[in-house]
């Protein structure tokens, strides 16, 4: 009996506390989000994770905010007593990085307050919920690697590409010392920027290195649009060909000739979030002599298929890594990704497969799901 | 009597064409700026450097673009027949890039179809109109430099700082060579990223090494604003010790131990434009002892006082390169610049220093003259 009166008390206070949840009055300890333009009050953060916005255009008709509640329908703002469009999201927002635009008399534009970040084929808005970890990506006062844009030529494509690439601390000094090398995807609508403005793995690698959890490695991001995917054609016409010639051929040449890296397939990675995690899978199967450690974060998972179906790949591969964030799971159940992720990387991992399911909790198909997928892959890669 | 025909026919010659000029035809040739987002059709450029601009925002009152003739007024947008807020500047704009945003019913927004760049305190649009020596700053199939991001702890801010560095092509092949240094600094409102982004220092770099135009240098671009100068307070109230403690006690220091730089003054130059030019100018002449060659772009003048009151600078200074578009010229004649540009120039030459002035053709306190200094200024630098 005693065990039933607890259940009754905790399955009381849920209720109770989801219901106040609801009612909670919104606390007035708004900040300037920490991705805010120099000088710029707006928009705002407050603890619980609501977000506040303030824009001026007098003569507008009507503003909204593309961001509110669960991302449904976004926020109308009101013009207050000085003729300011102002507003708070419904609810709280989740923890991490969000896009987002402004709908201002029926057209697109960006807020004028915050900084731009590449995402939806648009440079977009970004704001900034302070998340109960924020330290692992946080620029702290630790050695400092480098990011570097390179600019490489690609026969393929007759044009010159860009890429960034991640050296660690320390990499400029100790001239005689080579490194491994992971190739880190964005996801659709995103480019060769994102992983390093939005996704911090600079600041995640420095801090990772500096608190001795992860052997130091170059991290290369490269764009992987090459066959220039517009707005509504999506991922069907996806044809991995123009890309993988790109990656495989022009740049993993570039990068084994201009860097001090291990070349040799147990040092080479590739990991990609979302479309990145399909473009990883994708050219990680075809090229397993290459790669010995695969992450796919938000973007599909290794089934018993998988394994069973590419010759090879027991031997080969030295690390399967899948992440999703937790309202990913929520959402999707098992559907669209390939099969139950959870169960895929049991199956996988029962079959001998190094396979490791992360889930990050309380994060959507967000930028805080891959900053923490990173942290947790990283401390993995190049032990074998 | 011959003399004044010729003159007579000039002058007639020269009141018909420019007032041919103002009737000329506007030519449809308009393409897309060379800067527009991935996709986006507007603004457009036409060949004679009108820009035209289509925005849309179907229930707007007002959609006013900060761009036109003489960058007096900005250009009204009217709504099309589809809703679409369009208009073309009234004239051809000068060459070379151009920052600007929209007013969109009185209040200031970006067009969503260009990228954005620092300036202004504020990330601008910015277009690009092709100028005809375009050539010099394009992305070319040569090979390349790498724009390294880097931060380092200063501890007179107590925070950690960005620069980007360039280095030139064959850097990390030769881990022998060690490389002259030339710190670059931006203008009132910009920061470390408009060098790279709108002033293409690195292509301008890449293109002038690959056709033995000049010795390869590296090239540090760091933020010159340290004591966060707010829009009104103005130059008036710059104190130059915060920025000089972190350019010489911090930045410099970090550089020559994680860069393989020829550290002594004959390797040494630091260059800027506007209120970089002036930040310089006072840092340079306080610090003879690091720095022999000296470049200021639209942003002061050596003149024979400085020479004379400054002591070692005749030994010490290996270059005082002074620049200037040519509309400043014509708009500031001998005033706001601390005496005449080019007299000064000249009996600064008279005096023994190796005095180079610099005009940039039909150009503005704009990129283009920025970006045309840079080419003029890199084959003299650390010559000697």
């Amino acid at each position: 009996m005693k065990i039933y009166f607890v259940l009754s008390v905790v399955v009381f206070l849920m209720v109770f506390f989801s219901s106040t949840k609801a009612q909670t009055t919104v606390l007035e300890d708004f900040k300037p989000s920490s991705l805010n333009q120099p000088g710029q009050e707006y928009p705002q953060v407050n603890s619980q994770g609501y977000a506040r916005f303030k824009i001026v255009a007098p003569d507008a008709k009507s503003v909204k905010v593309t961001l509110g509640l669960g991302g449904k329908g976004g926020t109308e703002l009101k013009k207050d007593a000085e003729g300011n469009w102002v507003g708070t999201t419904e609810g709280p927002l989740d923890k991490g990085f969000h896009y987002y635009h402004l709908i201002i008399d029926g057209g697109v534009f960006n807020d004028p307050g915050t900084l731009n970040f590449y995402g939806s084929v648009r440079w977009e808005s970004g704001i900034e919920i302070p998340a109960p970890d924020a330290d692992f990506y946080a620029l702290k006062n630790v050695p400092h690697g480098k990011v570097q844009q390179i600019l490489f030529h690609s026969k393929s494509t007759n044009s010159e590409k860009r890429a960034f690439v991640y050296t660690p601390p320390g990499y400029d000094q100790d001239q005689s010392k080579r490194y491994p090398v992971l190739y880190l995807q964005h996801g659709w609508g995103e480019d060769e920027t994102a992983w390093s403005n939005q996704g911090h793995a600079n600041l995640i690698m420095d801090n990772l290195i500096a608190e001795g959890k992860t052997k130091p490695f170059i991290i290369v991001m490269t764009y992987g649009m090459t066959n220039e995917i517009k707005f509504g054609s999506g991922l069907r016409n996806f044809n991995i060909e123009p890309f993988q010639t790109v990656l495989i051929d022009e740049l993993i040449p570039y990068i084994d000739s201009n860097f001090r890296t291990l070349s040799d397939q147990p040092n080479r990675a590739m990991a990609g979030l979302s479309m990145g995690g399909m473009e990883t899978k994708t050219i990680t199967m075809k090229n397993l002599d290459k790669f010995a450690y695969i992450g796919l974060l938000s973007g599909g998972t290794f089934s018993l298929e998988d394994v069973n179906n590419t010759p090879g790949f027991k031997e080969k591969v030295k690390l399967a890594f899948v992440s999703f964030g937790s309202r990913e799971i929520e959402n999707q159940g098992n559907r669209g990704w390939g099969g139950n992720p959870k169960e895929n990387a049991e199956a996988i991992k029962n079959a001998g497969i190094n396979s490791v399911f992360y889930v990050s909790p309380e994060t959507a198909h967000e930028f805080l799901s891959w900053r923490r997928s990173l942290k947790e892959l990283a401390p993995l890669l190049f032990k074998n």
